[in-house]
């Protein structure tokens, strides 16, 4: 028997998530019964969805009960083994995150080849953030030759693949993200345009100013303001992949919609939601691009780390206040 | 030289525009000159897009000009022909409505072979207002088997055929609209289940009774709670067709845009605005699809009809108004 620590939801949080939404408990993991692994975890992802899962209400995902570990991605090792599968010193990814250890059925696990990357890469830019990226932007937003892009929440683990798969396959990028430091790394990336939302009175304005004639592709993962800007850039037939609108999140009263949806009409524009989990036979040509990209050194990131499982619950909620840097992860061993 | 009268654009709405909008003016016409014919409208046709005409600004079609005849549909005979293709006596139909007769270059009007059909159905069921329908249900909302569908403003022009493509091939049809007198024509033609708004006090809690399982297509003519509404009650890979909005055409403040726009994302849900300028590929399907259903007595329609040209501008604010069952029609000879 050994113990390990997870963090569990102790109240649903009302508007932006506090601390005290969230507990630290030790739980003592007996040895992993017949066909099960036990796992160590290294690191874990804390992504804006889950900040879904703890209303209580039907959605794509089942809703995070109160008094029970959250769960999310993780990557680690397998440190006992009662699998025939699964060796000692195997390293896994699962989606039993936050915790520093588990006990698991294999099936419900799977090996990680990480062809050389470091491990956490597969809970970002070559993980499910990648894969959101490569879907929205290549099949929701079916990217065509010439379209002008423009992605919200341009510095995030999203929108930093999105900026730059739009950029490897050559077209003009508009992002936007607050604060100098995020401009600066979308300017290293090689973005086009960067509009720093923080500083700028009048978005609209800056967007139309940054693509004078105006947008194909908007890569929408803020809502609000900035889904109202795409709208009024849109040129006629632009396509907006719609992956997550994080400023309404939190929102505890009735959240702004865009006053401007008419414009849609007369446009011919086409809004379209997604969840990656219905993009995974993109999978294997996600890979092979990544691998290829990240290789040549044509793709590049950002990652924000705090250490230990006890800083989870600050990790996740510097997500809504914009404090993560790329890909915010949480180190556990 | 002969005196015919024209509606023109006097002022440009503020809101929702009123009768001193516009004058009727006397236009001496005329013989026409070469290559022109003179054409007697019988039939012209007042359509929501129309509003947007109004405003000055950009859009894909070129804003009404102050002192100049407006434009739209219309219906008439060739009474004077300086062309060879076409002979007194001929049925055309033209984008020169809003006035009693015209002169024109023939290579702007159509001859009209009216299949049987009363001339003024191709301002409506048989015309642009039916193919929009027809075009949206079936290509941009690309109606597929068991779909659950879901259509506002169900009684107009648009709406209504709509409503009947879609029974016609098999749908649970649900229709929303203003007032007894629409309620009832919307029964008489099919439609499931229907929703009289104005005696709705909760839009969203009406139609999750009348789609207990949910929606899979919107057909979106109305706007502002209508689209809040669909979405709330839109199942996984909804897909809307965004045809117009006519509660937002005459706001003067803020529209309120769909403050649950955030669904789309979860739902997966695709909203898709459309002209239907782009797609009349599809109107030789159009037609000989309509010729069945009519010929055999499968689709329905209704005509309200005013008369005489200085009654244009009010058949077009009754629009707005909800006054009109079905197609909205002057009588002009």
């Amino acid at each position: 028997m050994t113990t390990f620590r997870e963090v569990r939801l102790k109240s649903r949080p009302e508007g932006v998530p506090v601390a005290d939404n969230f507990e630290v408990a030790s739980v003592d993991l007996p040895p992993p019964g017949p066909g099960e692994v036990q796992v160590r975890n290294h690191y874990m992802s804390v992504d804006p969805y889950m900040r879904g899962r703890m209303y209580d209400r039907p959605s794509y995902v089942p809703p995070f009960q109160i008094g029970e570990a959250l769960q999310g991605g993780a990557v680690g090792e397998v440190i006992t083994s009662n699998d025939p599968g699964f060796q000692v010193g195997d390293t896994v990814q699962s989606m039993f995150g936050w915790r520093e250890a588990f006990n698991a059925p294999a099936s419900t696990i799977q090996k990680l080849d990480t062809h050389g990357l470091p491990i956490q890469a597969f809970l970002g830019v070559a993980g499910m953030p990648g894969m959101t990226a490569y879907a929205g932007l290549l099949r929701v937003a079916a990217l065509k030759e010439g379209d002008v892009v423009f992605v919200s929440a341009a510095a995030g683990a999203v929108g930093s693949v999105v900026c730059q798969i739009a950029k490897i396959k050559g077209h003009t990028v508009i992002g936007s993200a607050g604060g100098a430091e995020k401009v600066a790394f979308l300017k290293e990336i090689g973005v086009d345009h960067v509009i720093d939302y923080k500083a700028t009175p009048d978005l609209k304005a800056a967007l139309r100013e940054a693509a004078p004639k105006g947008i194909d592709v908007y890569f929408e993962n803020v809502g609000g303001e900035h889904l109202e800007a795409a709208i009024d850039s849109a040129r006629p037939f632009a396509r907006f992949a719609l992956c997550g609108m994080i400023s309404q999140y939190n929102e505890t009263g009735e959240p702004k919609g865009p006053s401007n949806i008419i414009m849609a009409v007369g446009k011919s524009l086409k809004l379209e939601g997604f969840i990656v989990s219905n993009h995974y036979d993109m999978l294997p040509a996600f890979l092979k691009d990544m691998s290829d990209w990240i290789g040549s050194g044509k793709l590049k990131w950002k990652e924000t780390v705090d250490e230990g499982v006890e800083s989870a619950p600050g990790a996740f909620i510097k997500l809504f206040k914009g404090e993560n840097m790329g890909k915010m992860l949480v180190k556990l061993s």
